[in-house]
Formats: C-alpha cells, sequence, structure tokens
C-alpha cells in the first residue's frame, strides 16, 4: 500500500508542480473595445436581426459567438474608467467611486460644471494598488493576483485606471509583466502610423511603445494586435500560462479610417463619418481574427478562453457620429454616457476550454465586474484580496448551470457631470436592473423611471406611475438606495 | 548495463530540462551608464588615485569591484549608438557602420556639415532584427538569442539603437520580453519627475512608461532604478534566468541637479555645473547599490553576473560641463566624440559566478562588442548568428585563464562629422590599438600619430616620426586599412 511506484514519484514531486500544472491552466484573453456598441457588430446580441447588424462586418465575432456563448444582457458602466476599474477590482463602480472618467492629470477632475450641484467626492485619481494616494479607490488587482499565481500577465493598448503621478497609471505596478502602451490616457491622438499616432506632437495622447510604426501606412489597431502577439510568444514556448489583457483605443474617437475597411462601407452607402466607424469597427474585428489565427498556429487556441466585451455604449452624438444624436445603438435607448440601455448595454463572448453547449445565448443579466471573480475562477486563482468583491462568477452560465436569478440586481450610478448637457441619460443618475425590471434615478431632479426591459427594451414606456408595479417599483427604489448608502457611493452636493 | 535507475530518468527526463536549468543558469545584468568617464568614479581606474577619484563618490562601484574585477583598458566607441549597437550584435562599429549616434527619426543622418567632406554613406537607421531596411546594420541579437535559450530578457531605459520607424527602435521587436521606456531617443528631456520628465512638453525626447512619476520629487535615475527592479519579481519568482539591460540616461546632459546629492558636491567646492554631474554620478552608484542589495535580499546574488559599464567616454565640452574644454578625463586626452582615450576608454567592473580571484584589476585591452560572446559564454546559450561577430568571449579573463594577447588589435572608427569643430580628435577619425601601442588616422587631412600607451596614458608623446618604431607604425597602418576595407567601414566622401 505504501510503495512508491516510478509514476507516483514523477507524478507527486516532479512534473505536476512543474510541467503538468503550467500547461494544464488556461490561458486568459480580455479582448477589450472601447466605445463599442451593443449593435456596433453582425452579430445579433438582440433578439431581432437590426440594420446596424447589417451595415457593419464582424464576422470574427460571428465566429467567437458560434464557438462560445454570447451575453444578451450584459452590462458596463456609462464611462470607460469605471468600467476599466470594475474588471481590475471586481467592485460595482457605487463602490470604488471612480464614477467618471479619469483625467490623464493627478488631482483634476473631470466634471464639467454644474449651475446646481458641485461635483461629488469621487475617486477623480483611479484605482491604485497602493493606500494613502487621495481620491483613489484601493485594491488587490486581477492581473497581481493572476501574477502571484504563476501567470505571465500582459497589458497592451488603452490602460486609463489611473491618473498620471499615481501607479495605478503604471501596469507594471498594477500587476502586469509586461506592457505595451497602457498609460493613463484614454485615446490616442490619431490613429495613424503616419502621424506617428500622434506622439511626437503637443497632444499628450500620444501612444507609448509604438515607435516601430512611426511613419508607416499601419493603423493603431493593427498595430496594436502586432504587438499583443509578438508578448505571447515567450510564455507560450515557456509553457507558462498567460493572461493577456489586450484593450483596443478603437472605437474611441477620433473617428478616423480604417484604410483597408473604409471605401468598402462608403460604396455601400454609410456617410463619412459612418463609414470611418464601420472601418474601425472591422478593423477591431480582424484583430480578434488574427488572436484567433496566432493562438490555433500556436496550439493553444483550445486552452484559451477569449472574453470579448467593450467598457460602455456606442457614442451617440454627432458630429463624432452622423445621424442623428441618441439613435445609434437602436434598438437601445441614447449611448455612451447614458444611463439608459444604449449607455451600458455592452457586447459580450465568451469562448474557452470551460465553456459547455457553444453557440448558445445567455439571458442572464451579467456586468463588467463579473470578470473579475469569473477569471479567478478560470485560472484556480486564489489570494488575499483587500476589497470588497462585487462581481459573481460566470462561470455556472458557461457550463450552462445556472438560470436567471431574479434576485439579483446590478446597479449602475453616474453621479457626475459627465458632458455639458444632460442629453438622454447623461449626468447625475443612478439605476438599477433586477430581473425583467429596470428603475432609472435622475439625481438632479429626484425623478423616477421604471422599465419592464422584457418588453420595452428601448425605454420608452415609463411604467412608474403605474399602480400595477407599485411592489417592484418599492423595492427596486429601496434596494439601490440601499446599496448606494452601503457602498458609501459618491454623490453630488447641492450648491 | 542498460538498466535505467529512477535517478538517471529523474535527470534525463524531467528535472534538467525544467527545474534544474532553470535555477542553475545564471543571470545576468548590463548595467550600463551613458557618457560615464573613466574617471567619473572613486574606484581609481587609472594606477594612481586621481583628483578625481576624490571628488566623486562611487562606494558601490568600489564594492563591485572588490567582489568582481575590474578592467583598467576597456573601451567603446566614441560616441553612444555605435556602442549599444556593438554589445547588441558582437560587432565592431567599423563593420555594422553604425558610426553615429542616430536621429530618433528615421532617414536623418545627424551628421554635421562639413566644408570638405559629404557624409559617409553609414547606417544611419541604426540596428535592425530585419532585413531589407535602407541604411540599417542587419543582426541577430543578444537579447533574442537569449531569450530563445529561455532567458527572460527585460530592457529598462535609453535604448537608441535605430531610428523610430524601424523595428530596432522597438525592444519587443529587437528580443526584449519586456521593456520600460527603451526608445529611439538617446537623452532624456528633464531628469526631473516634478517635470514630468519633459513627456508633456514639445520635446520628443521624454521618456516613455513612467507616468507613475509624473510631478512627484524623483530623480530619473531611481524612477528607472525602481521599475528595474519590479520587473525582476517574477522570473526570479518563477525561476527563470534572466538577462537585465538596464541602462541609465545618466550621466547625458541635460546635466541636472540630483537633490539627494547635489549640495554635498557644492559643499566640497565643485563649481555648480560639475556639482550638479557628481550628483548625478553618486545617483547612478546609488543605483548600482539598490540592485545588489535587491539581488541579496532575493537570494540570486551569487547567481547573477553584473557588468558595469559605459557607453563613451566622459563629456569634456563646456558650457555643459564647468572647467576647461578636454580636462575631464585626465589622465585621460579629450573626452566623448573623441578617438583619443578620453572618449573610447569606460569603465569596467564584472562580478560574477565565474570570476576567480575577485579584486583583481585586468589590463588585457577589452572592447565593448566582446560583451556580445561574453554573455552567450556565460549563460550557455548557442544558436544561429546572421552576423560576423567580431567580439571575443572575456570569460577566460574572467576565469584569470588569459594573459594579454598582444596580437590583438582594437578597431576604433568614426568617419562621421560628430560636431561642428574638431574639437581634440573629434570627426572624422579612425585608430587601432595594438598592444602598448595606439595608432590614430585624421581621415581629413591622413595625418597619423602613434603613441605608446603604456608610457604615454596621456597621448602627448607622437612617435610617428621615430623610426625605432618604424615596424610597428607600418603594422597598424597596414592592419587599420586591411580590417577597414574588409568590414567594409563607411568613410567620408572628398566633395
Amino acid at each position: 500500500m505504501n510503495r512508491i511506484t516510478l509514476r507516483d514519484f514523477l507524478i507527486g514531486v516532479c512534473c505536476i508542480p512543474l510541467l503538468g500544472q503550467a500547461q494544464q491552466r488556461p490561458n486568459v484573453i480580455v479582448f477589450m473595445v472601447d466605445d463599442m456598441g451593443w449593435q456596433d457588430t453582425s452579430y445579433p446580441f438582440y433578439k431581432e436581426v437590426t440594420a446596424f447588424n447589417t451595415y457593419y462586418e464582424t464576422p470574427h465575432m460571428v465566429q467567437l459567438a458560434k464557438e462560445g456563448v454570447a451575453f444578451t444582457d450584459a452590462y458596463a458602466t456609462p464611462v470607460c474608467t469605471p468600467s476599466r476599474a470594475s474588471l481590475m477590482s471586481g467592485m460595482n463602480a457605487s463602490r470604488h467611486g471612480i464614477t467618471n472618467w479619469t483625467s490623464p492629470f493627478k488631482d483634476r477632475p473631470t466634471d464639467a460644471a454644474d449651475l446646481t450641484f458641485n461635483r461629488p467626492e469621487w475617486n477623480y485619481n483611479g484605482l491604485s494598488p497602493v493606500k494613502n494616494i487621495n481620491n483613489t479607490a484601493v485594491a488587490t488587482t486581477l492581473p497581481q493576483l493572476l501574477k502571484d499565481n504563476g501567470y505571465f500577465t500582459i497589458h497592451v493598448g488603452k490602460a486609463h485606471w489611473a491618473s498620471a503621478g499615481t501607479p495605478g497609471s503604471n501596469p507594471y505596478s498594477m500587476g502586469f509583466v509586461v506592457n505595451v502602451s497602457g498609460t493613463s490616457t484614454g485615446r490616442p491622438a490619431s490613429y495613424h502610423g503616419r502621424d506617428n499616432f500622434g506622439r511626437l506632437t503637443t497632444d499628450y495622447h500620444g501612444t507609448e511603445n509604438l515607435q516601430e510604426y512611426f511613419g508607416q501606412d499601419i493603423f493603431l489597431t493593427e498595430a496594436i494586435t502586432q504587438e499583443a502577439l509578438k508578448t505571447l510568444d515567450f510564455p507560450i514556448a515557456q509553457k507558462q500560462p498567460f493572461f493577456l489583457n489586450l484593450c483596443h483605443y478603437a472605437l474611441h474617437d477620433p473617428l478616423m479610417p480604417d484604410p483597408r475597411f473604409y471605401q468598402k462601407y462608403v460604396d455601400k452607402g454609410l456617410s463619412e463619418q459612418e463609414a470611418k466607424y464601420a472601418s474601425m469597427i472591422e478593423g477591431m474585428d480582424k484583430s480578434l481574427g488574427d488572436v484567433m489565427t496566432y493562438l490555433d498556429k500556436k496550439g493553444v487556441a483550445n486552452n484559451t478562453y477569449i472574453i470579448f466585451i467593450s467598457d460602455n455604449g456606442g457614442l451617440t452624438l454627432p458630429p463624432s457620429r452622423g445621424g442623428k444624436a441618441y439613435t445609434h445603438n437602436k434598438p437601445l435607448r441614447s449611448g455612451k454616457g447614458s444611463i439608459y440601455e444604449g449607455g451600458i448595454r455592452v457586447p459580450l463572448i465568451i469562448k474557452g476550454p470551460h465553456v459547455q453547449q457553444v453557440g448558445r445565448r445567455v439571458g442572464e443579466p451579467v456586468i463588467i465586474e463579473d470578470l473579475f471573480p469569473t477569471i479567478l475562477e478560470m485560472t484556480q486563482t486564489t489570494g488575499e484580496i483587500q476589497q470588497i468583491v462585487d462581481g459573481e462568477s460566470m462561470v455556472p452560465l458557461l457550463k450552462n448551470r445556472k438560470t436567471v436569478d431574479q434576485n439579483r440586481s446590478l446597479i449602475f450610478h453616474i453621479p457626475n457631470k459627465w458632458t455639458a448637457n444632460d442629453g438622454d441619460g447623461f449626468n447625475f443618475r443612478s439605476a438599477i436592473r433586477k430581473g425583467d425590471f429596470k428603475l432609472v434615478k435622475n439625481i438632479r431632479d429626484q425623478s423616477l423611471e421604471l422599465y419592464h426591459l422584457a418588453d420595452d427594451i428601448g425605454e420608452r414606456n415609463n411604467l412608474i406611475d403605474n399602480r400595477k408595479y407599485n411592489k417592484i417599483k418599492q423595492e427596486l427604489i429601496s434596494e439601490l438606495e440601499d446599496i448606494l448608502t452601503n457602498n458609501s457611493a459618491p454623490m453630488p452636493v447641492r450648491k
């Protein structure tokens, strides 16, 4: 009974902790697109194929959904930094208090001026891996946990977790082993290599680590992709599991034509602005295809999760976009910055080793902070986490083991003045989604709206005064209030 | 006889290729200082302690020399890019043809205008890991070979191997797994974190990947050090051998006071300019000390080589430096840019596992391209190398197994107009050192000089017309000519 065989010995002493474990633990790629709306794809997240699904061409997203699962009710926050901080920390925006985009510069809240309110005391310096920096949310970050667990962690592209002058602006301090281009800035100065991506102008948004492409006819999305794939060679050769946080600058403005695809969309009859936008979408989709091809070629596709997500809804304000304001995410209402679905509902597709019954669509509402515990579970990563994690693992959903939980509520909170006008659902808003219902609160005038999303995805039919829904209304009002209070969510201060 | 024991099996199949090799292979750190002269230290490389050795304080260099070996006759090239390209490629400057500093911008030779000569057709776009880019030298790089051999390769600080718009400007394309701050630029816009290291101004020299320190009271040398040590955590935790190319911007101009040390040198009576310079030296030496302390703390000091070197001689031109031109490297003649010893003789100290009889001084002439085969031998790295390697491994010298080879010749070649005036040994020069003799050729007027360095380290006594040395003179003339011809060395073209 106590005899140790050669095989036992090898498995117990030598191979498992070295070779075995390293090979078996899955790799994870977060493929994050910036400002991509729920309809900016040929994959139909809505129950019907929309006009947008026919304009835009994203064959690799369609392929990814076929090989994985698509989430029709996935959420982020209305603007970028809060979503990125939630991914890194697992915290809801109302808890981490980074409720608006962070300035590249420290101690410069980005709130627009308002006649009625002073800005809330939010964490305008962003996320921080260390304590005692004013106006930051402190967290044990996802890449740090993964790195401590032996994962080769890579950040490529847009970071924008925190302001310069804080460690949160530095991917190397946030737990990444490798960084390409991640800084405190949220958009590029230019997408064109021909313009040196704007790095050599006075615009501080110029991207870093991309000098190789200066003066060349290359679109930023392509350069970012080539750099990302380059970083994977070493961990794959060394059989180290990797986590790649591949964050495209596209589709963020400045909207610029990706010359590989632009003319096609002009020929399709799109306006100049929308043809630019469509070309940026297809450039991003090509990047996804290139990543998938690379993984196949390297023989690691089957052991790699790809999580495709956007950080908020699609931009819906002309003149950046063509057409009429608030129509760019139809059937969803409004767009980036808004508390309505167009601002917060995002494309989410996950493919990977634990995904069962591929090609499924999941209607369970999920939110960006869920990716934190999801990725920890995917990678069997444990460790001491100093913050309270709001997210819930999606792994049961990937395994098709969970049905819709009507009791879970998702919270959205932007107590800031994001932009000069209140648009359609911009500025000083909170919302809660539970089951099919969504309650929206306008902090400015304390008004409330209630929508039944299953019947009214466009949030046109406000049920707040319909006595039939009195119970759910009261429940959502008090739950939203309780959660915001418990999370010490930032609130604007009346002058 | 054919029985395989458990131990044989483990050694042969499992442990050696995974655990054993990874732990045993030594780490290598190249600690490169920019524009540091042979006398810019309290370690006396000259046979006597000089005034400089008493002004400047570099206790950690002294410690490193005590624990390793110091090379009194180590050489680089007169300016930075050629030296850095030689380190990366093993090629002599006359062979790689990158004979002057490369512009941050592609296709912009940096040669000053001259009345008599047009610039040589040199490789002004720098070193390249791929073929078919005009005016580049193609090489299989040192980090690429190490990376392919399983080394975790890291570049931190100044790169300056090639111009932007080429892969040589990108450490990730040059074979590095990690890059912090390496670009096509050769100096910072500012050394002060308080000034954001100049990154947010119109000066394109602003360093990348250092936003964390923006607005803070930190000197660039310190920021670079902190970032470098951060990058080592992961390979050490994973028991992967590493190669760290830690290249300080200091002591390159702009000369700026390192506030941690500046006042001390003012109090010592140094001029403002020289006190700044001394403070930058001590800041660099503190960095070396921090690296050594870190390695100790991590338990890898005994398995790590530290190679301390400068890329050329110390700057000797007021007003950047205080005092009188061409005196800053005494007893050596002239300084940076010059073919005289002050421009090319550099501090070199090596400590590490194969170093025998520590505390020794080695008088064998060695040159920066020797580091390429030295590091390959240290790390037992083999691989296909497309270029001809001129360097010779110093490992026998480290083992104290080699005596001075009177037959080896070292070649120096700067056929460019580096700066507006010909200074003391600047512009259009070649030289050869063999044994104790050095022949200097001025390409402009074809004049020759011959020095006996052992007797005349200051190159004051030109022996060219002394018939006693006719034989060595003729030998050096023809050897220099042969080598430059064989290497297809670039040459200026008379107008």
